[in-house]
């Protein structure tokens, strides 16, 4: 799906390999001006155009409107992330997590999380979240239900909450923990959540 | 400490009613134009002084620098926690994150994400770390040292992957629930991570 998005929308050859590297050069483009100035409304399609050494008329024949070309520029930024080995439900949650700990904290991630704030895009940012960062919402939630499903998980949890612990644990530390390795992190977020934070019960003496 | 931030720094009559009026209107004037443009760069020392209707001596008999007045307005928009109950560990996480849960999405909150995330203001990013987020995340440390001392909280968690999951899982569930009451969302937070999610080992039949 996001392969479909990050391709050239217009028909005009597009298999050509000077066509195709047109194509990576304008969103690479896109994306380096985002880092640089971190606001859409601060990019115009001509300074895209200049950046990527192409004319105007070669991104309109691709993309309608500035907001198409982001989200496929921003879907270069996020691919689908890579099938989950699908032995353990602990293991499949490290790995997505590991994932997210990775992204890191550069210019560029920085102007996405500038981006994804600013509601005077609201449309780009529904699909962003739509294209970029549904499919691994969804790689997650299906985790879970088969976690749910085979007994690994406790039942009766609630999968938006955990969703919400998870990512949002693993944003927190990737901002703080720069320096340590993204695996050694989510381990550490998906285990701890795993494993909870009550005390065991008292044996049971009986 | 927060009061002692927000307050004029300059030692000249701080207690005059008029004075303190002025220092209020400045510390408000600077929030509505941060909500309104979001980035401190277009945001001149004149133009807090325009809408805040006072001269701009008026601000730098106060504020030596731009930074340092943002750093006191955005104290004033995250005030020091209410005093914790103290009684159980869990209740005191739960009103520590229907705070965070409670700031909401408004301009904003989405303006001063947007400020926490530029790296234009590193300076004023790291005193208003320290200053405003600073004695939160102080709080929460001490409730789960307590947790940990008494006995409520299982031994040997690690306290800042604890604090990544909830408050990163206060702030992804602002973001996307943001009609649900803070308090319950905050509650199905802690209580999620408290309880765990893996699943009871069965029971033992010795």
């Amino acid at each position: 799906m996001t392969e479909t998005s990050a391709a050239p929308t217009g028909t005009r050859a597009p298999g050509r390999p000077r066509s195709r590297e047109a194509g990576a050069a304008i969103l690479a483009a896109a994306l380096e001006l985002l880092a640089e100035r971190r606001y859409i409304a601060k990019i115009s399609v001509a300074a895209i155009a200049a950046r990527a050494g192409v004319g105007k008329a070669t991104i309109y024949r691709r993309w309608a409107a500035k907001e198409e070309l982001f989200t496929d520029a921003v879907a270069t930024l996020r691919p689908p992330l890579p099938a989950l080995a699908g032995v353990s439900v602990r293991d499949d949650l490290v790995d997505l997590l590991a994932q997210v700990c990775a992204e890191g904290d550069s210019p560029l991630d920085r102007a996405l999380g500038v981006l994804m704030l600013n509601d005077d895009h609201l449309e780009l940012v529904v699909r962003i979240k739509r294209t970029v960062f549904g499919p691994r919402d969804e790689q997650m939630r299906a985790v879970l239900r088969r976690g749910a499903r085979t007994g690994e998980l406790r039942p009766g949890f609630p999968p938006q909450t955990v969703r919400h612990l998870l990512v949002g644990g693993a944003l927190m530390a990737r901002r703080s923990e720069g320096t340590r390795p993204p695996r050694d992190c989510a381990a550490e977020l998906v285990d701890t959540l795993l494993d909870g934070l009550c005390a065991a019960p008292a044996a049971d003496p009986g």
